[in-house]
């Protein structure tokens, strides 16, 4: 099965690379940016092929190395190849 | 609105990111691990309430600068906010 995680920092930590997204974008003539944000897209393609193991594996794959969840959140989504 | 862009490498551009995360994974115990491969993940907020023009607006900022579009894919969803 193949996971599509997105890592995002939480609000209240300092993000200085969407910062410097947002003012690179309006040095560029773009108006109107409120917010930019920058986190990490990782795609895992894994051999299990059962949903629930598959969840559970991808889970503590997150919670071990792929986010800092003192400052990160993740989330996922898991689809069959 | 609010744009979610995922940023990921084309096929057949290497990733030692993503090999380097592949790795770490398998000596932290995981095993049947196919494949990784690591893109950026950019939220980004407009103004712009019109989704044709806010379409266009992060479609413009994609190929300008989020992106290299000579070895990057893009994508993206928006959402009313």
């Amino acid at each position: 099965m193949k996971a599509r995680i997105k890592i995002t920092l939480k609000n209240g930590v300092l993000d200085p690379q969407g910062k410097a997204i947002s003012h690179t974008l309006e040095s560029l003539g773009f108006d109107g940016i409120n917010d930019v944000r920058q986190g990490k897209y990782i795609e895992v393609s894994i051999a299990e092929t059962d949903p629930e193991k598959a969840d559970a594996e991808i889970k503590k794959m997150c919670e071990d190395l792929l986010a800092n969840t003192v400052i990160e959140n993740y989330s996922y989504e898991l689809e069959e190849i």
